[in-house]
């Protein structure tokens, strides 16, 4: 870390030569208020021992990737990590160990393994999410909002839209906005919930969450979610266009954890919801 | 039909205490190129007799509602007709003696009715239309072309939106849209159908044509057709807020059809294209 | 009052000759949870002694149009008043004798004006807002916070659509969400706006928040506040297709306010915002 | 040009390395039924003899960037030229010697330049464009037919939107969108035209057509044709969301050109409109 820059904090990716890894390490490059410190693989990895930047097919950046996390983890301020159950287990230790904020955007954690990360969140900041988008954690929380201000007078309709790769529907981040209408409207959404409408299906139910999905081309990602009135319709909608902004969320969560303290946070904290 | 307007078309409405027969009447008297010169219900109806702008609980505008059919349609230019199959033949043979325009909104003709329908087309300008919206026409005719013009590296997908009472789905004029592009695209549309996404769907396959129905509030009915490639989309979209078109668009019809050759048209003549 | 519905509230109208009087007289008709218990008009109006169904050309339904308005007050659970500033301040008056609730849709009331309201409210629930759309309201809501949680690399823009009779630009509700984005962003919105786009105009500025207005048809009022960032946007949109949810969202303020402490509240607080 | 590729046409980029010039390159690797054979830059320009793919900071794909652009033109089936207007009309004499498709993207030719063209369209085919994204072109079309199917009752508004960092309103596009509108219904788009609207306006001009210009974030570039009557509206949308699609367009217009009659075209023409 460069003493002219000991105001930025320095960030580790983990997992670096994984997707997001790559485009974490790609959107650090470009950040005015992160720098780079460290690009961790795991061991036997054919990566480690390279250049990071001459890995990933570009010029040459400095940075060596090393199967050594905590003398990485020691050398930064922030850790984000994209990668498996166990690893991310292992490495909330280590941030633990080293006092650095731990980022998480690891999917499919039981929730045995959730438990295991609590102890070293005693000693660290943790920030885990879903969906590091900020615009969808916001959608998230604006949904819950209005379907407790409004009743069942106003349908809910979640449509989403995605390219044509896609192979299952309603989208995950669909069904987290409708567990948020559920919620905010204190129902279960299991019981209200009306996908894949399809001939004769008699009128709406009253209280029902209904579900479209709309498949084509390259879409990147969009959700609406549609509260219709007698006369009056409200729609919240996040569109995104470039999968980098799971990359810049999971940036401003390791910005926003300096400094504060110890505990299990995330990204509604980080929006300050 | 008095004489200061001889050069404004007199209608008559047939059916017209049905909820098309009064938007009719009401839409007539706000046209500034048309005005109402009969009313006709079935013999025994209890609105015969009586002033038909009383009978709809207004005030008094002067018609009488009458069963003799003939005798309305001979002091008129055009009739305009949303009621059954049995009674559009008896009317389109009287339309033909009268020789007056006959605008056809009557559904659920089966074939063999609609080939009734033919000989008097020989006298009488006859204009049929399952939706009589200048707009939604357009719509399917932009639909053909545009699915013409675009190969299949552009998923179509049709997304109609309506009221909660609605009890099928897609719409009867989200499948017009499918036809019309499966046409344009020289397929057959039960062979690319993709309605009612949800659960594991696989990757959408390549030629599919979907259908997303969306139902909430008091919708009026809102129908895009969308193109979607790579790096870019086309949507062709519809909104109706107010079932007033349907009339607008009959009583356009039956302007139209003024000083006509004899024969068989639909609201794509009336439209130009 | 019947016996039979004491449960529901009754409702006075005031100014019940009026667009918004007319239109709420009609709401009340067909709302399961309040009735019309009286109709006023000032003395010398031609409707004073008529019954106001026959007056507003329907059929009787049994409230004859008074401007005893004391009287009237002394039978109801509530007033809606959409009058002039004058007319309000009289009436606020009134409702505190009366112990009623009073929902105020005057617009046009200087800031000494509302000053005036205040001593009834010590006695009596009072609800006044520029916007009784429940729809809008919340946007106006949302919009602060979501200006709040997000910073300057999301800019700002309110769209909005009315019908081609509208004559200023852009609408009122446009200027309520920029205020609101003003006030979450903790700037000043006559510091930051920009509206009208022509010409050279240059990079857009940060921090702006800007307006565009569609003009249209019969579009009864659409509104979008949109928030775009770098690959990802988030749209607050509010839809208005009938003006009856004016009338509809001030009989909600009228039942919201039964038993609520006497003092003056808006439209956010019947939201539970 | 390999032996077992000689069913797919081989394609010259001229000005390499040029924002244009490059997306080509990588957009005809990825392509089909494209390849490219030849890579031209000008005399003396630093890329001249040095391995394509290389020199745009990639790995090596086997074509030298040469300045002799008659011995590139003469091994390929087509040339694909967004350079300056004075080096299109020197490549498109050279094109009608090789008899190669000569596709045109070079923007700000004046109309003695256009001119120059002509001569050398005799003899090889000329396709010449101002936007090559098929989407655009064909709402184009779209545009200027709806607009002469419907009359004034309807009014149209081009709406369109893009990032922050555009410099002048309404975009080219949207004032082409206009011209198609105004040309559709038989006016001149000076004498209609709307745009900027901002303060007391008063009300819409019957036969206006308005623009919108939203600025915001990193929009590609979003066009909307908004057709506002009575009840009902038509949309057309063009949305692009990758700047790639006028690379895509050119190439498509160039394997369309394979086998024409020499002559003049344009995007419509390989649309098929």
């Amino acid at each position: 870390m460069a003493a002219s820059r000991t105001d930025i904090p320095g960030i580790v990716i983990t997992g670096a030569s994984g997707r997001m890894g790559q485009m974490l390490i790609k959107t650090i490059a470009d950040h005015p208020r992160a720098h780079l410190v460290g690009a961790v693989e795991r061991e036997g990895h054919d990566w480690v021992g390279q250049d990071v930047g001459l890995a990933m097919g570009g010029s040459e950046i400095g940075i060596t990737v090393t199967d050594d996390a905590p003398a990485a983890f020691a050398k930064a301020q922030a850790v984000i990590d994209f990668t498996s159950p166990e690893a991310t287990i292992a490495f909330a230790g280590m941030a633990a160990e080293a006092g650095v904020v731990h980022v998480i955007g690891t999917t499919g954690m039981s929730d045995s393994q959730i438990a295991q990360l609590e102890p070293a969140s005693r000693q660290s900041v943790q920030m885990r999410a879903g969906n590091m988008s900020l615009g969808v954690n916001l959608l998230v929380q604006l949904t819950k909002k209005v379907a407790a201000a409004l009743d069942e007078d106003f349908d809910i309709e979640v449509i989403e839209a995605h390219h044509h790769h896609k192979v299952d529907a309603p989208s995950g981040t669909a069904l987290m906005l409708g567990e948020a209408a559920a919620e905010g409207r204190g129902v279960t959404l299991s019981d209200v919930s009306d996908s894949g409408r399809d001939g004769i299906t008699g009128a709406r139910k009253r209280g029902d969450i209904g579900f479209s999905a709309i498949r084509g081309g390259d879409i990147v990602g969009e959700h609406d979610v549609l509260f219709a009135g007698q006369g009056e319709r409200i729609v919240l909608r996040h569109l995104a266009t470039d999968r980098a902004i799971f990359a810049r969320g999971a940036i401003k969560a390791a910005l926003w954890g300096q400094g504060k303290e110890p505990g299990q946070y995330d990204m509604l904290d980080v929006l300050g919801l």
